[in-house]
């Protein structure tokens, strides 16, 4: 949708629910759909896998033979460091990893929004074997998408990722858990803002979030223990009934978040 | 602002800063501003102590000797079980406890909403030795401020309030903390929106809330414990590299804030 709202791009599609694909033609996401990935991608410069993360290399290698000389490939997926390096195995440099920073707990053609990538910061994650002319075409979609790319190597990407996205994700889901399994039925609609802001993504498709937790599990761990660190701290001062000291410890964490410049959501379309 | 929008409420009040006061009669919040809280209550049908909850008693003790015959008093705090039980020590059954479960991260006249409360619940707290009547004109109040008044006891409020609000807070404060001290200054701009929804609270004055969270320690530290007990299942499956079991953990959890009805934010004016 962005691409074509930017003008110039042609964009052909393919998915693996042909009833989707129809919509996504309806919606104006894609000038036309084709009945196979290999056709879909045959005659593209440029050529997007946006799927799960556990489908990105499988879908890869099914449209591998069919790419045109010197189509460039680049994903969507929310980790970066197995997905890239197999495919630069696969397709060498013309390979470029992305990762939109940018999306919402629901999926779907039906929860498609071209306004979405809008200021958004675009991961891309070149290695020393990319194809610095491949990297030029990813970053010429992302801007025209109205995103903002970055660089960084595949490993840094998944330890951002895990505290910037991930661990949030997991917290949510475990927040919804505890509140579902101590709040009677009758007040699950009393809940505030803060609630409802925490819980928000634990609404996010199950299977493809597990999907990301596992695949990036290494740096996951690293920011769960470093958050439940935190926790414990908190709780230790708690149980203390320490009030002084938990005010230093919020007033530090409050400071903590005022270093993460705060961007507005995009509005939805 | 929400009473004076309703009509037919004269608002006067006082705040223990003299500018805050002038800015609230300036911004519409208040008909009038009184130098002392004895002087502001003197004359009111209905006091509403809004204030710091460790405030709420030394205010409430500052001004029971100024109360006029029948008045009825009541408060905003987030928690409700130890201030009911001296307040109604101090006053019987013309204290009334209140919780608007709605606000922002923000304090101040400067962040005074008179669009908040519309639609969210406002937890009252009556105990055996309410005043029926003084019940009945904190409904009415509730009610003019476009919100849902809620009936139940201090110390069940104070269970709920930890699941569905205090609970939130702590984790997005250790949530903050944990992301600062591994996001190098340069990346953390190229956060998402999981992120940015589950520390907007962190941005929350860390005075008040150490107070909260102190205050209903006991609820808070069951809500941790729940909470830790789901995000210790999760590490451990994600350790065993568990993809199938993680797909059910998340999918309960999915269903769980399915639970919640998602009240859309209140527009902010």
């Amino acid at each position: 949708m962005a691409l074509r709202a930017a003008g110039g791009w042609s964009v052909r599609g393919w998915d693996c629910d042909a009833a989707a694909g129809q919509e996504a033609v309806r919606r104006g996401a894609l000038d036309s759909v084709c009945k196979t990935a290999p056709e879909a991608v045959s005659a593209a410069q440029l050529v997007i896998l946006a799927v799960p993360v556990s489908r990105t290399l499988p879908l890869l290698e099914s449209i591998a033979g069919s790419l045109a000389d010197g189509a460039v490939v680049t994903d969507a997926g929310s980790t970066k460091g197995r997905i890239v390096e197999a495919a630069q195995a696969l397709l060498g440099g013309r390979f470029v990893g992305g990762h939109p920073m940018a999306g919402s707990e629901r999926s779907g053609i039906a929860a498609a929004d071209g306004n979405i990538l809008r200021e958004a910061t675009w991961f891309l994650t070149p290695t020393s074997s990319t194809d610095p002319q491949a990297l030029q075409l990813a970053v010429r979609m992302v801007r025209a998408c109205g995103a903002f790319p970055r660089f960084c190597a595949p490993g840094e990407h998944d330890r951002l990722a895990a505290v910037l996205s991930h661990l949030p994700h997991l917290l949510a889901y475990g927040l919804a858990q505890a509140a579902a399994d101590s709040v009677p039925p009758e007040w699950r609609n009393a809940a505030g803002g803060s609630f409802r802001d925490g819980t928000r993504v634990a609404s996010s498709a199950a299977d493809l979030w597990a999907e990301i937790l596992i695949d990036n599990r290494a740096s996951v761990l690293d920011s769960l223990n470093a958050h439940h660190e935190w926790i414990s701290r908190a709780k230790a001062v708690l149980e203390a009934n320490d009030l002084n000291t938990l005010r230093a410890l919020l007033s530090d964490a409050r400071e903590a978040r005022a270093h993460f410049p705060s961007q507005e959501p995009n509005t939805p379309s």
